[in-house]
């Protein structure tokens, strides 16, 4: 069931991952989380070996846990920001990524606001690509650290039932989210209103509906997404105050879930928007915090995987 | 006379450290100054720990110090700077903090420009956090490497006369030190204009006059506060030659004082504002150097002793 | 004929490098690119080195260059941007530098946009300077690097005919390329339109033409170098397509080189103003990429020499 490796160079997507591919990156994340619990957190797999953590979009908590999952693998990083550097003065994407690529590096983590960016620089480096978030498409890390976090809380995905609720139209981790659930068997439910919603998303194999009390019935899961309020308004958005009202989850709402649902978000969350700080402090029924945790141990495992590593041999103890 | 440990798990103030924590934070120093002078600049003791520096204000020297010690003590270290993260999102400090929490990180180290802040968070996190300047509020780093420089210098504390001069109102250095000094045994005067001295300074035990003169008189240590000029003016305050004039530290005033005695400056200097080059370069009487250099072995005295490290035992030579 | 170490505490430009100097940081350089082609790329000859990397202007390759040549010398470094430091707080440079200094660092590599400020902190520091670029003045390392990859294409400098076409007038790189292909007894001419042909040029012991044919005829190496067509207009330039009319490198124009003549290019390139893509992406011709590769290795050597390595001992294998 589980595979011996991901067999493609990169990691640019959920789409293109296999369901056992999956279960050996979320294995292996396991392994990766117990040296997260340690007093000294470093292990030598990636000595020697250079990360270039390229982001072109604002990131805090992507950032910090690609860089912290370098260094506890030892890797050594280098870091792009947007301003100070020659893309301000008109070098080409491509030329500034086969630039940092004839310096040898072992990795290029890259978040861009254009999606398939990663895909193009994935099929002319050799260098290996992971993709950090690109547009509104995919952020396969993070679907990967929800799917970590809904099986060591739920132990299982097959029929799980998972509500998706806010922003479905801009959101990246949506559609990672989507394709991650789907391939293990989980049953997906999108929310929004009808303005967040895009046509033909049903195509996806998931459930797709404005009503929030019918999205929340029986779910296992509750995954609320960030509503960014500030670029709508204009746009037929509501405010935040209104979108509250019909779309925020509180612990009234929660109470229609099942007894025993998680609430996740992918962060950063806008309290008293798309969720109410009572539901997201709750100790209980919020994981919002174990998929941070999280995200550094399936972060260290795509690199210590696509970098050849297995399973059983990683270099502990040297 | 010295304490075993520091007692809090956070480094927020010298308000709240005793004077047997403050020596036990010097003698640490001392030891961590040498390894600053070997070629190999590198101990074990804090390898595998995490490090993230907060840096909510611009500052070159503090975030530099703190880097320096913790590569000196095979520390990794996280940066962060206000632009590019998700508090440009509109996510709260709190969220931010707890979402590097859960990232597992040993220490922050926090500066902010609204007093308080680190308090705040310390108190709702289980990470150790570093004070590296709140406001106008404290900067106790900065008074501890002050009093090593001092205790260099001059070998003790008690009855000690020192002078200290400028924007007292602005400065969180000067808060540090008066509590640092005063706890020390240290005699402390401030002088300012009247219009950069607060009202009830008295209070914190401490002597207070606009005439510079007097201050200077029979003073073992001249400690210069930066004036920050540029955002008086209409304000009430002098232009920097009015300020120069009466308030800048010549050779001619600094004769006014004992004539052992050393200057002082946490920098950035204004150089012709609040003291003279001939001073500020004076390698007899001049310590501002010494004061940067012993800023990095106090850094690293307190994030070893914080991370439960005894003087006796740091994992030198591993 | 090859020197013993570099005679300098710094490497402030090529000019005041002898030839032997030169030779040495080559040879050098061979050896460590060597590390850049291993698995783990990692030596441990600067562990517990601090290299601080005052970066005063935009830059990518030369920035990530030299950070890479020091995470695989194991060397920490410091990274200072423009931006959030006292610079701002109108501290002088000379202040930030002495105070850098004060920290202990072994290096501090420069790039200013003002000539000679290397030189300026080099005569006033004890700390080792490296010049990343000063102004129009010079660019060492990028010198060196494009002599080592003229060395691996055509073994040899003496007689070798070198074309250099652009914005003379504006370029740092152009200058060093003078000192070292000269000194290695190269035959440099010079090719621009006449407003970016400096006057008195010729007297540093090259020719000089508006003429591209003629540059071009009997070259064994054509050096593109950037034009900064946004800066122009107004000023006399020609357009980016004007530009490309009289003086971009095509394939047609190549052919008047010699018929193994090579094509480098410092970068980033205009693409379709100073060089066709065409030519650009010549996998026969073009060694723009292996310039990259080999900065990486040249970097590492200066700061390997510098440091008082010797090329026989480094300490390979630790």
């Amino acid at each position: 069931m589980t595979a011996e490796s991901i067999r493609s160079k990169d990691l640019l997507g959920v789409e293109t991952l296999d369901p056992d591919e999956i279960h050996l990156i979320l294995d292996t994340a396991e392994s990766m989380a117990e040296i997260g619990r340690r007093e000294i957190k470093k292990v030598p797999a990636l000595r020697g070996r250079m990360v270039v953590n390229l982001f072109f979009e604002a990131s805090t908590r992507t950032r910090f846990s690609f860089e912290t999952a370098e260094k506890w693998l030892s890797a050594d990083s280098l870091n792009f920001a947007v301003k100070g550097t020659s893309v301000e003065k008109g070098e080409s994407l491509l030329d500034t990524a086969r630039n940092l690529e004839a310096m040898s590096p072992d990795f290029l983590v890259i978040r861009h606001s254009s999606p398939g960016v990663p895909h193009f620089l994935a099929s002319r480096l050799k260098t290996r690509v992971i993709n950090a978030g690109d547009g509104a498409h995919e952020h396969p890390t993070q679907a990967l650290l929800d799917a970590l976090t809904i099986r060591q809380r739920k132990g299982r995905f097959e029929g799980l039932r998972v509500a998706i609720v806010g922003d479905i139209t801009h959101s990246r981790v949506v559609r990672s989210n989507i394709w991650c659930l789907t391939k293990l068997g989980a049953n997906v439910t999108l929310c929004a209103p009808p303005t967040l919603m895009p046509a033909g998303i049903r195509e996806m194999g998931v459930a797709a509906t404005s009503d929030f009390a019918a999205a929340l019935d029986g779910a296992d899961v509750v995954m609320m997404l960030r509503v960014q309020i500030e670029r709508g308004g204009g746009a037929g958005l509501p405010s935040a105050r209104e979108y509250f009202t019909h779309y925020g989850l509180t612990r009234e709402r929660l109470a229609l879930a099942r007894p025993d649902a998680i609430v996740m978000h992918p962060g950063p969350m806008n309290r008293g928007v798309e969720i109410s700080s009572e539901v997201a402090d709750d100790v209980e029924r919020s994981v919002i915090l174990s998929q941070v945790t999280n995200g550094v141990a399936v972060r260290m495992a795509v690199l210590y995987l696509l970098s050849g590593g297995s399973p059983e041999s990683w270099g502990d103890g040297a």
